[in-house]
């Protein structure tokens, strides 16, 4: 049966560098045209953690050689991230399309998500971006205010405000292109953070979850799936634990039970699963799939992964 | 009458800077809506040179400071440039159409632009590119073999390879949003240059001129009319000389016979003509009109302007 569904890619579907995000890009790419192959309608979100925290130092170091120099805002480092990694995404899976005989057209479309500039994220950054530090060199970034959070048992990284979705600027052109059968990639790096100031969007200085900018377009545009790729196959409570458990399907009051246990990392699988409520939540019917990347096609079969329901 | 147009914006058109670009864009969004609200369907096409040039520069710095960072192809660095310029542009006219309580979607493709790997042009770089500077810093530059040039008696800029386009590869989603009445910001900086290896589009080193991409956008997509903007009213001969004259319409043959004696500045006011040429060559009654960024719609309307046709 076919479904529309909105695919977010996680950090492993990308890569840290180019060169990773040029070998990590194709398998996503079999993924995701698995699902077209299978008779769906997709719409494909992706992160740019590593990609944006890269734009930002080129620039940071290029203004500090010299002063004259632009320092761009983070608004505008995502702009151009989704450049970046829309680029490359989209050509990985054209080939894929081509090598198929699958004559679907895909592009990407530079997206705004609009947040509400009152959002209490921007007094409390808690977004990573950028590459891995040492605890010297995250303790020497904050002593100049810039800052920083351990992410997840990984390493240290710097933080910018994650502030939450409400609505896609770019939706009717990301409709306009489902109904013409093509592929959009969209709200790269969970969308360019706009807030409407004096009759216009104005960038904001953010970074949105990816997973939460996908939820929310899932919404938008009538979605009937959000499927969230990762790099583990199902959602577990007590991860890393003795009495770890692997769960096949989560209804919301459970989900929400093991949040308030504090059963999922935060900035890893807490935003995932409670993006995934977000978007199970807005109508009867719709669901939420949290899986690896390798196995979005088993997953929509209802053969793996975690799936997340009323 | 409705008419589909390809408009091809000068870099007058977004300025030199991220300031610049704030401000000359929103004469530009006027000059766009005057066209959208005549009735006609319009699809946006613009320079990058500044841009790609500063995104260029701070890859490079960043890269000189820490050689672990990635050095960007120019290929990625004009993917990158779509997403700066493209997300301010659609803004700007968004803007515009809000203030004239018109709902009309407006959006930014990155676009791919296909060249001939054995276009002449990679043997011979001439593309200006990034900001402008004294002969001093570009003899510097040329004694470590970076391609450097005069620019139209305006200075000395860095150039890069500019092959000839010859296919636009995201050509059928700019017809689906024509198709749903929505305006394309696309083939930004004229179009990532690719072309086909081993079944994938792979970047060039190289910058098209967009007024090229924007003829061979208007050709594949069977526009009716090429407008070139850029700095000046009309078209002239003899430009600057006592029996300087400006010109209201040209034939193709006195527009090659001009082009012959040399009356065309070279990366100037000769590849503007010479793309419109190759647009109204294409087909009878299709023609391309060259005129001032203010005067888009008296030009579209015939009454200012240097109109090229058959």
């Amino acid at each position: 049966m076919k479904k529309r569904i909105v695919i977010a890619l996680g950090g492993n579907a990308l890569g840290d560098n180019l060169k990773e995000q040029m070998v990590a890009a194709q398998g996503t790419a079999k993924a995701i045209v698995d699902l077209v192959e299978a008779g769906h309608e997709i719409v494909v979100v992706h992160g740019n953690g590593p990609q944006v925290g890269m734009i930002n130092t080129a620039f940071e170091t290029a203004s500090k050689a010299d002063t004259h120099f632009p320092l761009l805002p983070m608004s505008v480092c995502v702009a151009l991230s989704q450049g970046y990694i829309g680029y490359d995404l989209q050509n990985v899976i054209r080939k894929e399309l081509d090598a198929r005989n699958m004559k679907v057209p895909v592009a990407t479309i530079i997206t705004q998500v609009e947040v509400d500039p009152k959002d209490p994220a921007f007094n409390a950054p808690t977004k990573p971006i950028g590459g891995f530090m040492t605890k010297a060199e995250a303790d020497a970034l904050a002593s100049q205010e810039v800052p920083v959070m351990e992410d997840a048992g990984r390493g240290w990284r710097r933080v910018v405000a994650s502030p939450k979705p409400v609505g896609i600027v770019e939706a009717e052109t990301i409709k306009a292109l489902l109904k013409a059968g093509q592929i959009p990639i969209t709200a790269g790096g969970g969308g360019i953070p706009v807030a409407m100031k004096d009759g216009q969007y104005r960038g904001m200085s953010a970074v949105i979850d990816k997973d939460f900018s996908a939820a929310k377009l899932a919404e938008i545009i009538e979605a009937d799936v959000l499927i969230i790729l990762t790099a583990v196959e199902k959602v577990a409570i007590n991860f890393g634990k003795p009495n770890q458990e692997w769960l096949s399907s989560l209804s919301i009051p459970e989900a929400e039970k093991y949040i308030g246990e504090n059963q999922f990392a935060k900035g890893s699988m807490l935003p995932k699963v409670q993006a995934a409520i977000s978007f199970v939540k807005t109508k009867p019917g719709r669901t939420a799939l949290i899986t690896l990347l390798q196995k979005a096609k088993e997953g929509i079969e209802g053969k793996t992964g975690t799936v997340i329901k009323q």
